[in-house]
């Protein structure tokens, strides 16, 4: 099978490698569409933790199963399926609490967790336990399926923003998990959604398919002066960061309002200078940490089913697998405006 | 009537002032004790905006009524009285909220809010609204009625940790706001508290009457290790970080557990560099904001009247308010160990 291994940093190269042999209770799914995150680029760039070398990254795809283990349900053999990819312990006590997010034991195909690697869906194919499996119907396209993990990154960092009907949230970030944020907090019925970043056409999709009625470059402009402004002074009811630097960090936590929560999603910084600590203990902030989902991917796979999310203006391009590298490239080192890349078989 | 001024930066003057009248629906106490915050220092030192000279500090204290302005209750006088020291505007988005503690309009005796100084009770009289007021049985010293104040912001840093009864949890920071932050989890029932400070003595006043079954010197020990020891790897189940610096409030955010909260009650700091950011969103920490008190001075009052708390020992220095710019030069300047300093009549 065809592997596109991240061998070095800058560096993924085409592997041929034996067929990947599902284990018990696993599926072996050929793979249709995977989509690149930004934590893949972070990996490509050789800076994150959790992508050690040599690695088939990818963990944002869909596929048919092609193969299913010992114990598995061999009906599935030729489901059309999204995958949920978080493989956690389930015996622990954050999995026995809800929160296999959390799990400290838990792998996930395509990067390097302190469990161990697992390989991802830059490849032919990719086994998975089945019960990672999300069936979708014909209506939804593979490249659709893959986009449902970082709608579900999306969907609970809005959730973490708490009851937001007929409320004003702001979201800092018009990359891919803010656009979807955005979405979801239009979905859970926020009133008014304030969108900033500093990229004018990344503004204007938040405005024409992601639900917000203002937009602030926050390059051009008073980002905080102006959600003030919009809201009688008081601040808006909750935001979401999904950066993760301390301009945007910062930024939320000062246009949100005394007792607001700050739902923290964006992962650019490990660690932040700069902290505005002190005004979030006089004005009583919320700052409440979002990581992964739990049950949302299967809740964003009925979503869309329904029509409410629209993942097909955030795909920008859709290029074959084997061009991996030269895509890479071109997000890293070129003058790309792709918001959500998907490779497909 | 003599008035202990803040002048300029270190300097508290004597002041013969006229005696000041209570406005309508106020009343003026003979000051009995007032006790000395860590934020008085700061002011005497001139770092604290809160603090504009020239003022009157002292939001700590309790007293005698000796008079009622117009619409008072007449038959106050003579009360014996601790002071709900925040006086809200009662009308804006906060005060309807039942958060009157970050109303924006608000003042507190002693202190310069944004909406204006107020002056506080270093000095023989001080007025306040009447509402204020919380009466005191004889078995309460005006000593301990003083301490009403810091304890109310202590309860209400233990609440933001969320329900502790049964769990263990960790408070960094022995002084005043920690002690009582301790007192306020076993009180609310957590099961084990760890306290950390870097001066021996505190932790065994921390041991020794408030609470704590495991102290760590975190300049001596690893403390987030030895938390984590205590508790199976886990992590405690809350923390509280009762002074506000990098180190301690990254310390409570790497030894609370995953979905774990971290409340913010100290305010050392108005900024923090190298704030773990990253490990809040990967291990969905809470952090919480805590500031002052809406209703607790009066659960403080009931819950000293049931002997749930003990001020006594935290009072370790009772002096003549005339020597309020000895004592203050003593704490910024000298060895002073004083926990908590009471300045009488």
């Amino acid at each position: 099978m065809k592997s596109y291994v991240y061998t070095k940093p800058f560096t993924i190269e085409m592997q041929e490698r034996p067929l990947l042999e599902p284990k018990s209770g696993q599926v072996r799914l050929k793979v249709k569409a995977v989509s690149i995150c930004g934590s893949d680029i972070g990996g490509f760039k050789g800076t994150s933790a959790m992508r050690v070398a040599p690695l088939v990254m990818g963990h944002e795809f869909a596929g048919i199963v092609d193969a299913v283990g010992e114990g598995a349900d061999v009906s599935l053999v030729g489901a059309r399926v999204g995958v949920h990819p978080t493989i956690a312990c389930g015996t622990c006590p954050e999995c026995e609490s809800g929160l296999p997010n959390i799990c400290n034991n838990r792998f996930t195909p395509g990067t390097t967790m302190p469990a161990g690697p697992w390989d991802g869906a830059f490849a032919e194919y990719v086994v998975v336990p089945q019960d990672r499996l999300i069936r979708i119907p014909d209506v939804i396209s593979f490249e659709e399926a893959a986009v449902f993990e970082p709608a579900s990154v999306a969907l609970r960092g809005a959730k973490k923003m708490g009851d937001i009907k007929g409320k004003t949230v702001a979201v800092f970030g018009a990359g891919p998990i803010g656009l979807l944020t955005m979405q979801s907090a239009r979905i859970m019925g926020a009133a008014t959604i304030i969108a900033i970043d500093i990229v004018d056409e990344r503004l204007a999709m938040a405005k024409k398919f992601s639900g917000a009625s203002t937009t602030i470059n926050s390059s051009k402009e008073d980002a905080v002066a102006k959600a003030r402004d919009a809201t009688n002074g008081l601040g808006v009811d909750a935001s979401a960061d999904c950066v993760g630097i301390a301009t945007s960090l910062n930024t939320c936590i000062k246009m949100t309002k005394n007792d607001g929560i700050v739902s923290m999603v964006g992962m650019a910084s490990a660690q932040i200078d700069g902290f505005e600590y002190k005004e979030c203990v006089t004005r009583e902030i919320h700052l409440q940490g979002s990581y992964c989902y739990t049950n949302e991917p299967r809740e964003i796979a009925d979503l869309l089913v329904a029509g409410k999310f629209d993942f097909k203006s955030l795909i920008t391009s859709v290029v074959p697998m084997s061009q991996v590298q030269k895509k890479m490239e071109e997000l890293v080192f070129g003058s790309s405006t792709d918001v959500k890349v998907i490779l497909v078989d």
